[in-house]
């Protein structure tokens, strides 16, 4: 959907915009710069907004803005008998039948091709302040991220990396971060009220045994705070020349996401594999990236034995097999350990839409 | 449903809860009184919260807090041929193929029983403070209600009400409310962020010519000024003795409810009927309530006319022909004439579940 790139409508006074399915979320944020409205979602690669809407996708800011699944208002959707329908009209609410939006948002391309996506906006805020501080133990860091929710703060970020991700990310980038737990944090409001929460959080941290927080407010200060997390993916990778990543992630309850995430680190310890975990902890999400050489099948199945441990973890925890990354190929397996009999209601859902299984086959189901 | 009415579950931690469908908003909020927690959706009435997920029900609170559609984290579903699917785990996101709980959330009983429902929970604000005023027209009240939203003040409820409207109040409630276009706010925060709120509410109240705020901090005070708003339906059946009220709702995108309002009245001030008009305006949601005797047909052909040219007013400004009441048997025609080609998808989607038709027949589509 590359070249279908045109930014069609940006209602500002609706604070909604309409892309063809393949504007990426830096296109459309390049475009509103001067009208202080911005699209939140913000999975880190450049995604397009089509492919955002087909797996439901996330990222840093979800904790605060939602993922796609509260962000898309609308789609265009080209059925798999070449109909095309839209899903809903502009209005921020409705009662008027099935939510279609919701069932082809995350369907991975298997119910049609997302041909425009109509998304929310939000005021840039007026103040914006970032933070990062670390920890004497997984369990202190998360359980700053449950008082904070629970305090109400409006976190509009709060990122979690362990202490075999810090270190990935102090050799590549050259930085001399502590190498424990660590959270980032950014706040979004009015000059007080960014102050006002940080304070609060500041207060949680202590309690919690953590470090004083690094600040950065000026727009440069905060990219080069950020950039570190945003660089994990080539800190990781960094790690084994000529290694790829093997990427996964469960999302639990946020209660059980420290006892999650120290379960995990036991089974990564325990293996010969390298793999940093990184996550949205105020979604009790988390990733887990297994640094190999995807040639070799040793290896892909210690990757694969410590991903089945993992997401039967999460399961048991009431997770999801997936919190962000989506079904695919990979985790057909999961879903029914997940979902049980509800995926016989997929399965007719499915059938019902694309009888003829042209759309995406072998994605999510096998029918 | 109503025997089934007990509170399974609250994890204060994950700030949710689980309960069985006939457990009413009001139970589940007295029972989370002393734990700084509580659920937000009220639609008015003391519903089920299995009945607000089936109707995807709303309410004041919804412009900061999120519909039944946000508000639903998991359902139990007990399928037309007698199976029990969970639609979801726990986990605050998930990309774990396709999003059931948003498909039933707003189904109407149509694809299955509503049997148990997890809900978010939010901590209950530090501080509240609430407000109201009038202004010299209803476009000067919405445009406050515009620039407020774009302003990113994060307010949680914002209410409207036409002149006819606080008419019927002030006789109902015997209060001397001046009689013109009158918007009830709410704030929650912290004390120092409630009072930044409504300061810059304020500052927009008077550039749109907006009297003074009437202030509310204290609970009996805020009961008192918020007993006006939610007292409009014994307020609008007074206005004729023995009269029942025959409600529609509309929504649209926010910078059009002002013209929609506007044409809504001229209409209504050529009729005969008296017609109040409230509505959540900072969702771009309005209500018309004709007071009529349902048994007079010359008067239920009234307000049908009034409400088919309200509906396709609404749907011609991309709008829905219901933003909270449902489609029920009323609005099968306006469904179709909303959603065009995807109503067949809807039907698809229901062969496939509910083939025999048996699950509350005849709502939503006429299969």
């Amino acid at each position: 959907m590359s070249r279908m790139n045109r930014i069609l409508q940006v209602s500002a006074g609706d604070l909604d915009a309409t892309v063809e399915a393949g504007v990426t979320h830096e296109q459309l944020n390049e475009h509103l710069r001067d009208s202080g409205l911005f699209f939140s979602v913000d999975p880190g690669a450049n995604a397009t907004i089509g492919g955002m809407a087909a797996t439901r996708a996330s990222g840093t800011s979800s904790v605060r803005y939602g993922t796609m699944r509260e962000n898309v208002l609308s789609l265009t959707v080209v059925l798999p008998d070449g109909r095309v329908i839209r899903t809903a009209r502009r209005a921020r609410k409705s009662a008027a039948g099935y939510d279609l939006t919701r069932l082809f948002v995350g369907s991975e391309g298997t119910l049609g091709v997302i041909a425009e996506v109509t998304v929310r906006l939000f005021g840039v805020p007026a103040a914006i302040s970032s933070a990062v501080c670390s920890f004497p133990s997984v369990e202190a860091a998360v359980n700053v991220v449950i008082k904070t929710i629970q305090a109400a703060v409006p976190v509009a970020r709060i990122e979690l990396a362990d202490a075999v991700q810090m270190d990935a990310i102090n050799k590549y980038s050259k930085l001399g971060l502590p190498v424990g737990p660590t959270l980032w944090l950014e706040f979004h409001g009015t000059e007080a009220s960014v102050g006002e929460q940080a304070k609060m959080v500041q207060m949680i941290v202590y309690e919690h045994g953590g470090a004083d927080f690094s600040w950065a407010t000026k727009p440069e200060d905060r990219r080069k705070l950020w950039r570190a997390r945003h660089d994990v993916v080539y800190a990781d990778k960094a790690l084994r020349e000529g290694a790829q990543l093997w990427a996964t992630d469960v999302c639990v309850p946020i209660s059980r996401l420290a006892e999650c995430i120290a379960e995990t680190q036991k089974d990564l310890a325990a293996s010969y594999l390298p793999a940093p975990i990184v996550g949205h902890a105020g979604d009790g999400n988390f990733h887990v990236s297994f640094v190999l050489d995807p040639n070799d099948s040793k290896e892909m199945a210690e990757a694969q034995r410590l991903n089945q441990r993992l997401v039967h973890r999460a399961l048991s925890l009431d997770g999801t097999c997936t919190g962000e990354h989506g079904i695919g190929c990979g985790k057909l397996d999961f879903l029914i350990a997940e979902h049980g009999e509800a995926v016989s209601v997929m399965r007719a859902i499915k059938q019902a839409i694309d009888p003829n299984n042209i759309m995406n086959p072998g994605k999510i189901l096998q029918v």
